[in-house]
Protein backbone atom coordinates (compact mmCIF):
# COMPACT_ATOMS: atom_id res chain seq x y z
CA UNK A 1 0.00 0.00 0.00
CA UNK A 2 2.39 2.53 -0.62
CA UNK A 3 -0.41 5.21 -2.15
CA UNK A 4 -3.94 5.76 -0.66
CA UNK A 5 -5.20 5.22 -4.05
CA UNK A 6 -3.36 2.62 -6.29
CA UNK A 7 -4.79 0.24 -8.94
CA UNK A 8 -7.05 -1.86 -6.46
CA UNK A 9 -8.73 0.87 -5.04
CA UNK A 10 -12.36 1.64 -6.27
CA UNK A 11 -12.69 4.93 -7.60
CA UNK A 12 -15.07 6.58 -5.67
CA UNK A 13 -15.99 10.05 -3.94
CA UNK A 14 -13.82 9.78 -1.40
CA UNK A 15 -10.95 9.55 -3.40
CA UNK A 16 -11.98 12.07 -5.86
CA UNK A 17 -12.19 15.03 -3.57
CA UNK A 18 -8.71 13.92 -2.19
CA UNK A 19 -8.05 14.39 -5.54
CA UNK A 20 -9.63 17.80 -5.79
CA UNK A 21 -8.20 19.28 -2.23
CA UNK A 22 -4.50 18.10 -2.60
CA UNK A 23 -2.29 20.24 -3.84
CA UNK A 24 -1.19 19.42 -7.95
CA UNK A 25 2.40 18.81 -7.33
CA UNK A 26 1.47 16.77 -4.60
CA UNK A 27 -0.65 14.13 -6.44
CA UNK A 28 1.85 11.99 -7.20
CA UNK A 29 1.68 11.17 -3.61
CA UNK A 30 -1.69 10.45 -2.85
CA UNK A 31 -2.22 8.48 -6.13
CA UNK A 32 -0.14 5.75 -8.55
CA UNK A 33 0.06 5.73 -11.73
CA UNK A 34 -2.50 2.48 -12.03
CA UNK A 35 -4.99 4.63 -10.31
CA UNK A 36 -4.17 7.57 -12.82
CA UNK A 37 -4.93 5.73 -15.51
CA UNK A 38 -8.30 4.37 -14.84
CA UNK A 39 -9.66 7.99 -14.75
CA UNK A 40 -12.28 8.47 -17.34
CA UNK A 41 -13.79 12.28 -18.26
CA UNK A 42 -16.53 11.83 -16.10
CA UNK A 43 -14.20 11.16 -12.67
CA UNK A 44 -12.13 14.41 -14.14
CA UNK A 45 -15.14 16.50 -14.34
CA UNK A 46 -17.12 15.02 -11.26
CA UNK A 47 -13.07 16.48 -9.37
CA UNK A 48 -13.41 19.97 -11.17
CA UNK A 49 -17.08 19.79 -9.47
CA UNK A 50 -15.22 19.29 -5.77
CA UNK A 51 -13.07 22.05 -6.27
CA UNK A 52 -16.66 24.08 -6.94
CA UNK A 53 -18.00 22.69 -3.76
CA UNK A 54 -14.75 23.49 -2.25
CA UNK A 55 -15.22 27.08 -2.98
CA UNK A 56 -19.51 27.30 -2.22
CA UNK A 57 -18.15 25.99 1.30
CA UNK A 58 -15.30 28.88 1.85
CA UNK A 59 -18.21 31.74 0.31
CA UNK A 60 -16.65 31.91 -2.78
CA UNK A 61 -18.90 31.22 -6.36
CA UNK A 62 -18.87 27.10 -6.95
CA UNK A 63 -17.30 26.74 -10.17
CA UNK A 64 -13.88 24.27 -10.59
CA UNK A 65 -11.53 23.44 -13.36
CA UNK A 66 -8.95 20.64 -14.11
CA UNK A 67 -6.26 20.41 -16.56
CA UNK A 68 -5.18 16.94 -17.66
CA UNK A 69 -2.25 16.02 -20.27
CA UNK A 70 -3.77 13.78 -23.23
CA UNK A 71 -0.92 11.63 -23.38
CA UNK A 72 -0.28 10.91 -19.38
CA UNK A 73 -3.71 11.07 -17.88
CA UNK A 74 -2.22 12.94 -14.84
CA UNK A 75 -3.59 16.28 -13.86
CA UNK A 76 -1.49 19.19 -14.63
CA UNK A 77 -3.66 22.00 -13.13
CA UNK A 78 -6.70 23.00 -11.27
CA UNK A 79 -8.17 25.49 -8.84
CA UNK A 80 -11.81 26.95 -8.45
CA UNK A 81 -13.24 30.64 -8.64
CA UNK A 82 -11.42 33.04 -5.94
CA UNK A 83 -13.96 35.88 -5.83
CA UNK A 84 -13.87 36.09 -3.00
CA UNK A 85 -11.29 34.52 -0.97
CA UNK A 86 -8.49 36.07 -3.43
CA UNK A 87 -10.76 39.39 -3.28
CA UNK A 88 -9.92 38.66 -7.62
CA UNK A 89 -12.23 40.30 -9.66
CA UNK A 90 -11.42 37.39 -12.24
CA UNK A 91 -10.18 33.93 -11.29
CA UNK A 92 -12.75 31.85 -12.55
CA UNK A 93 -12.18 28.01 -12.40
CA UNK A 94 -10.42 28.09 -15.47
CA UNK A 95 -8.41 31.09 -15.32
CA UNK A 96 -7.57 29.39 -11.49
CA UNK A 97 -6.32 25.91 -13.08
CA UNK A 98 -4.25 27.40 -16.03
CA UNK A 99 -2.02 29.69 -13.23
CA UNK A 100 -1.39 26.04 -11.41
CA UNK A 101 -0.62 24.56 -14.33
CA UNK A 102 1.79 26.79 -15.05
CA UNK A 103 4.17 27.93 -18.42
CA UNK A 104 3.20 24.58 -20.23
CA UNK A 105 2.05 23.33 -23.90
CA UNK A 106 -2.15 23.16 -23.55
CA UNK A 107 -2.03 21.83 -27.11
CA UNK A 108 -1.58 18.77 -25.56
CA UNK A 109 -4.06 19.09 -22.26
CA UNK A 110 -7.65 18.56 -21.83
CA UNK A 111 -9.68 21.26 -19.54
CA UNK A 112 -12.90 20.23 -17.69
CA UNK A 113 -14.80 23.00 -16.21
CA UNK A 114 -17.92 22.60 -14.31
CA UNK A 115 -19.31 25.47 -16.01
CA UNK A 116 -19.71 27.03 -19.58
CA UNK A 117 -16.69 29.57 -20.12
CA UNK A 118 -17.39 33.31 -19.65
CA UNK A 119 -15.93 35.41 -22.45
CA UNK A 120 -12.69 36.34 -21.22
CA UNK A 121 -12.11 32.28 -20.36
CA UNK A 122 -12.89 31.26 -23.08
CA UNK A 123 -10.77 34.07 -24.80
CA UNK A 124 -7.40 32.61 -22.52
CA UNK A 125 -8.54 28.84 -24.05
CA UNK A 126 -8.26 29.82 -27.54
CA UNK A 127 -5.05 32.31 -26.94
CA UNK A 128 -3.22 29.20 -24.72
CA UNK A 129 -4.04 26.87 -27.42
CA UNK A 130 -6.10 24.43 -25.77
CA UNK A 131 -7.02 21.06 -27.63
CA UNK A 132 -9.91 20.19 -25.89
CA UNK A 133 -12.30 21.88 -23.33
CA UNK A 134 -15.05 19.48 -21.73
CA UNK A 135 -17.80 21.36 -21.13
CA UNK A 136 -19.88 20.28 -17.16
CA UNK A 137 -23.18 23.17 -17.52
CA UNK A 138 -24.71 24.32 -19.94
CA UNK A 139 -27.86 24.74 -18.08
CA UNK A 140 -26.59 27.85 -15.46
CA UNK A 141 -24.86 29.27 -18.44
CA UNK A 142 -23.57 28.79 -22.23
CA UNK A 143 -23.12 30.51 -25.96
CA UNK A 144 -19.10 30.44 -26.03
CA UNK A 145 -19.05 26.36 -27.04
CA UNK A 146 -19.43 27.65 -30.59
CA UNK A 147 -16.52 30.37 -30.27
CA UNK A 148 -14.02 27.67 -28.94
CA UNK A 149 -15.12 25.05 -31.89
CA UNK A 150 -14.58 28.25 -34.43
CA UNK A 151 -11.25 28.11 -32.93
CA UNK A 152 -10.55 24.94 -34.04
CA UNK A 153 -10.95 23.76 -29.94
CA UNK A 154 -12.68 20.08 -29.46
CA UNK A 155 -15.61 21.23 -27.26
CA UNK A 156 -17.57 18.02 -25.18
CA UNK A 157 -20.56 18.70 -23.15
CA UNK A 158 -20.28 16.40 -20.26
CA UNK A 159 -23.26 17.31 -17.75
CA UNK A 160 -22.55 16.57 -14.16
CA UNK A 161 -26.19 17.53 -12.40
CA UNK A 162 -24.07 17.87 -9.03
CA UNK A 163 -22.42 20.87 -10.31
CA UNK A 164 -25.45 21.95 -12.10
CA UNK A 165 -27.48 21.76 -9.09
CA UNK A 166 -24.74 23.49 -6.56
CA UNK A 167 -24.43 26.16 -9.26
CA UNK A 168 -28.20 26.83 -9.01
CA UNK A 169 -28.52 26.78 -5.11
CA UNK A 170 -25.42 29.14 -5.63
CA UNK A 171 -27.05 31.87 -7.77
CA UNK A 172 -30.59 31.97 -5.52
CA UNK A 173 -28.54 32.42 -2.64
CA UNK A 174 -26.41 35.61 -3.85
CA UNK A 175 -27.59 36.64 -7.11
CA UNK A 176 -25.00 40.04 -6.31
CA UNK A 177 -21.89 37.86 -6.18
CA UNK A 178 -23.05 35.34 -9.34
CA UNK A 179 -23.56 39.23 -11.41
CA UNK A 180 -20.30 40.06 -9.81
CA UNK A 181 -18.67 37.28 -10.85
CA UNK A 182 -19.74 37.41 -14.86
CA UNK A 183 -20.09 41.37 -15.45
CA UNK A 184 -17.99 42.95 -12.34
CA UNK A 185 -18.79 45.25 -9.70
CA UNK A 186 -19.81 48.13 -12.16
CA UNK A 187 -22.80 45.63 -13.23
CA UNK A 188 -24.18 45.33 -9.46
CA UNK A 189 -23.68 48.68 -8.91
CA UNK A 190 -26.69 49.60 -11.51
CA UNK A 191 -29.05 47.28 -10.18
CA UNK B 1 7.68 67.34 5.05
CA UNK B 2 5.25 64.78 6.33
CA UNK B 3 5.65 63.27 2.99
CA UNK B 4 8.73 62.59 0.26
CA UNK B 5 6.27 63.79 -2.61
CA UNK B 6 3.94 66.65 -1.52
CA UNK B 7 2.22 69.97 -3.17
CA UNK B 8 5.88 71.47 -3.40
CA UNK B 9 7.90 68.65 -4.97
CA UNK B 10 8.31 68.31 -8.39
CA UNK B 11 7.16 65.93 -10.79
CA UNK B 12 10.16 63.95 -12.08
CA UNK B 13 11.31 60.25 -12.82
CA UNK B 14 12.78 59.89 -9.36
CA UNK B 15 9.33 60.29 -8.01
CA UNK B 16 7.56 58.76 -10.90
CA UNK B 17 9.74 55.71 -10.40
CA UNK B 18 9.01 55.45 -6.54
CA UNK B 19 5.35 55.65 -7.18
CA UNK B 20 6.01 52.79 -9.86
CA UNK B 21 7.80 50.28 -7.37
CA UNK B 22 5.62 51.21 -3.87
CA UNK B 23 3.20 48.53 -2.87
CA UNK B 24 -0.18 50.88 -3.69
CA UNK B 25 -1.51 50.51 -0.86
CA UNK B 26 1.20 51.86 0.53
CA UNK B 27 1.19 55.36 -1.85
CA UNK B 28 -0.73 57.04 0.60
CA UNK B 29 2.98 56.99 2.90
CA UNK B 30 4.56 58.20 0.08
CA UNK B 31 2.55 61.23 -1.65
CA UNK B 32 0.14 63.65 -0.52
CA UNK B 33 -3.02 65.26 -2.07
CA UNK B 34 -1.48 68.00 -3.52
CA UNK B 35 1.04 65.75 -5.66
CA UNK B 36 -1.34 63.42 -6.31
CA UNK B 37 -3.08 66.22 -8.07
CA UNK B 38 -0.65 67.01 -10.21
CA UNK B 39 -0.10 63.91 -11.88
CA UNK B 40 -1.21 63.56 -15.35
CA UNK B 41 -2.35 61.36 -18.13
CA UNK B 42 1.73 61.55 -19.45
CA UNK B 43 2.87 60.68 -15.62
CA UNK B 44 0.18 57.64 -14.87
CA UNK B 45 1.70 56.51 -18.12
CA UNK B 46 5.05 57.19 -17.35
CA UNK B 47 4.01 54.96 -13.96
CA UNK B 48 2.85 52.07 -16.37
CA UNK B 49 6.58 52.45 -18.15
CA UNK B 50 8.35 52.66 -14.91
CA UNK B 51 6.73 49.29 -14.07
CA UNK B 52 7.54 47.80 -17.54
CA UNK B 53 11.13 48.56 -16.66
CA UNK B 54 11.01 46.95 -13.53
CA UNK B 55 9.69 43.39 -14.95
CA UNK B 56 12.46 43.98 -17.72
CA UNK B 57 14.99 44.38 -15.18
CA UNK B 58 13.66 40.95 -13.42
CA UNK B 59 13.77 38.95 -16.36
CA UNK B 60 10.54 39.50 -17.43
CA UNK B 61 8.23 41.18 -20.36
CA UNK B 62 8.16 44.78 -20.06
CA UNK B 63 4.71 45.56 -19.52
CA UNK B 64 3.32 47.55 -17.02
CA UNK B 65 -0.36 49.36 -16.22
CA UNK B 66 -1.80 51.36 -13.92
CA UNK B 67 -5.40 51.94 -12.64
CA UNK B 68 -6.58 55.40 -11.75
CA UNK B 69 -10.09 56.48 -9.81
CA UNK B 70 -11.27 59.54 -11.65
CA UNK B 71 -12.89 61.42 -8.91
CA UNK B 72 -9.86 61.53 -6.43
CA UNK B 73 -7.10 61.09 -8.97
CA UNK B 74 -5.77 58.15 -6.88
CA UNK B 75 -3.65 55.07 -8.44
CA UNK B 76 -5.75 51.91 -7.17
CA UNK B 77 -4.51 49.46 -8.81
CA UNK B 78 -1.04 48.34 -11.00
CA UNK B 79 0.93 45.55 -11.91
CA UNK B 80 3.12 44.00 -14.47
CA UNK B 81 3.23 40.96 -16.52
CA UNK B 82 4.81 38.05 -14.45
CA UNK B 83 4.95 35.32 -17.06
CA UNK B 84 8.77 34.69 -16.02
CA UNK B 85 8.26 36.25 -12.47
CA UNK B 86 5.47 33.53 -11.54
CA UNK B 87 5.34 31.32 -13.94
CA UNK B 88 2.31 32.71 -14.80
CA UNK B 89 0.92 31.91 -18.40
CA UNK B 90 -1.17 35.06 -18.15
CA UNK B 91 -0.50 37.59 -16.54
CA UNK B 92 -0.15 40.81 -18.18
CA UNK B 93 0.41 44.68 -17.32
CA UNK B 94 -3.51 44.66 -17.18
CA UNK B 95 -4.45 41.45 -15.94
CA UNK B 96 -1.89 42.34 -13.04
CA UNK B 97 -3.19 45.65 -12.38
CA UNK B 98 -7.02 44.62 -11.82
CA UNK B 99 -5.96 41.53 -10.04
CA UNK B 100 -4.02 44.60 -7.92
CA UNK B 101 -7.14 46.73 -7.18
CA UNK B 102 -9.46 43.73 -6.10
CA UNK B 103 -13.41 43.69 -6.31
CA UNK B 104 -13.64 47.05 -6.85
CA UNK B 105 -16.34 49.47 -9.41
CA UNK B 106 -13.81 49.89 -12.80
CA UNK B 107 -16.63 51.92 -14.42
CA UNK B 108 -14.90 55.20 -12.87
CA UNK B 109 -11.41 54.24 -13.36
CA UNK B 110 -9.14 54.86 -16.49
CA UNK B 111 -6.51 51.71 -17.03
CA UNK B 112 -3.11 53.01 -18.46
CA UNK B 113 -1.24 50.58 -20.64
CA UNK B 114 2.42 50.58 -21.67
CA UNK B 115 0.86 47.96 -24.45
CA UNK B 116 -1.91 47.97 -26.61
CA UNK B 117 -3.99 44.73 -25.40
CA UNK B 118 -4.20 41.08 -25.98
CA UNK B 119 -7.55 39.78 -26.55
CA UNK B 120 -7.83 38.12 -23.08
CA UNK B 121 -6.92 41.94 -21.61
CA UNK B 122 -9.06 43.89 -23.66
CA UNK B 123 -12.10 40.93 -23.27
CA UNK B 124 -11.31 41.30 -19.70
CA UNK B 125 -11.42 45.51 -19.77
CA UNK B 126 -15.44 45.79 -21.36
CA UNK B 127 -16.66 42.67 -18.95
CA UNK B 128 -15.32 44.46 -16.40
CA UNK B 129 -17.15 47.57 -17.56
CA UNK B 130 -14.04 49.97 -17.38
CA UNK B 131 -14.76 53.83 -18.72
CA UNK B 132 -11.48 54.78 -20.14
CA UNK B 133 -8.26 53.37 -21.38
CA UNK B 134 -5.01 54.88 -22.19
CA UNK B 135 -2.60 52.93 -24.67
CA UNK B 136 1.14 53.83 -24.25
CA UNK B 137 2.10 51.53 -27.47
CA UNK B 138 0.42 51.09 -30.69
CA UNK B 139 3.51 50.75 -32.44
CA UNK B 140 4.86 47.15 -31.25
CA UNK B 141 1.18 46.13 -31.10
CA UNK B 142 -2.17 46.87 -31.96
CA UNK B 143 -5.95 45.65 -33.12
CA UNK B 144 -7.49 46.06 -29.95
CA UNK B 145 -8.51 49.74 -29.84
CA UNK B 146 -11.84 49.11 -32.18
CA UNK B 147 -13.05 46.35 -30.01
CA UNK B 148 -12.57 48.27 -27.06
CA UNK B 149 -14.45 51.61 -28.38
CA UNK B 150 -17.20 49.37 -29.74
CA UNK B 151 -18.08 48.04 -26.36
CA UNK B 152 -18.83 51.74 -25.36
CA UNK B 153 -15.08 52.42 -23.86
CA UNK B 154 -13.27 55.84 -24.53
CA UNK B 155 -9.85 54.84 -26.16
CA UNK B 156 -7.01 57.68 -25.74
CA UNK B 157 -3.84 56.67 -27.42
CA UNK B 158 -0.70 58.86 -25.72
CA UNK B 159 3.02 56.69 -26.99
CA UNK B 160 5.39 57.05 -24.85
CA UNK B 161 9.13 56.48 -26.32
CA UNK B 162 10.44 55.13 -23.51
CA UNK B 163 8.34 52.09 -23.56
CA UNK B 164 8.40 51.57 -27.13
CA UNK B 165 11.76 51.55 -27.23
CA UNK B 166 11.70 49.15 -24.05
CA UNK B 167 9.73 46.87 -25.42
CA UNK B 168 11.28 46.92 -29.11
CA UNK B 169 14.67 45.50 -27.57
CA UNK B 170 13.03 43.00 -25.68
CA UNK B 171 11.35 41.67 -28.42
CA UNK B 172 14.75 41.65 -30.43
CA UNK B 173 16.33 40.17 -27.25
CA UNK B 174 13.71 37.46 -26.09
CA UNK B 175 11.65 36.09 -29.37
CA UNK B 176 10.57 33.28 -27.68
CA UNK B 177 9.41 34.87 -24.39
CA UNK B 178 7.42 37.35 -26.28
CA UNK B 179 5.27 34.70 -28.60
CA UNK B 180 5.13 33.17 -25.69
CA UNK B 181 3.32 35.81 -24.09
CA UNK B 182 0.71 36.45 -27.04
CA UNK B 183 0.31 32.79 -27.96
CA UNK B 184 1.32 30.72 -24.93
CA UNK B 185 3.55 28.18 -25.37
CA UNK B 186 2.09 25.73 -27.69
CA UNK B 187 2.73 28.57 -30.85
CA UNK B 188 6.28 28.34 -29.79
CA UNK B 189 6.88 24.74 -29.82
CA UNK B 190 5.18 24.87 -33.64
CA UNK B 191 8.50 27.13 -34.55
Amino acid sequence: MEFLLNNNSQINPAGLKAIAHMPTTSLGVLMDEGYTQRLSDKDFMRIAVYLAEKSYHEGGCPIGAVIVDNKTGRIVGKGHNTLVQESHPYNHGETAAIRDAGRIDFSQTTLYTSLSPCDVCATLLYMRGFGRVVVGDVTNADGNENLLREKGIQVDILEDMLGIELYARFRAEKPHQDMEDWQGMSAVNKT
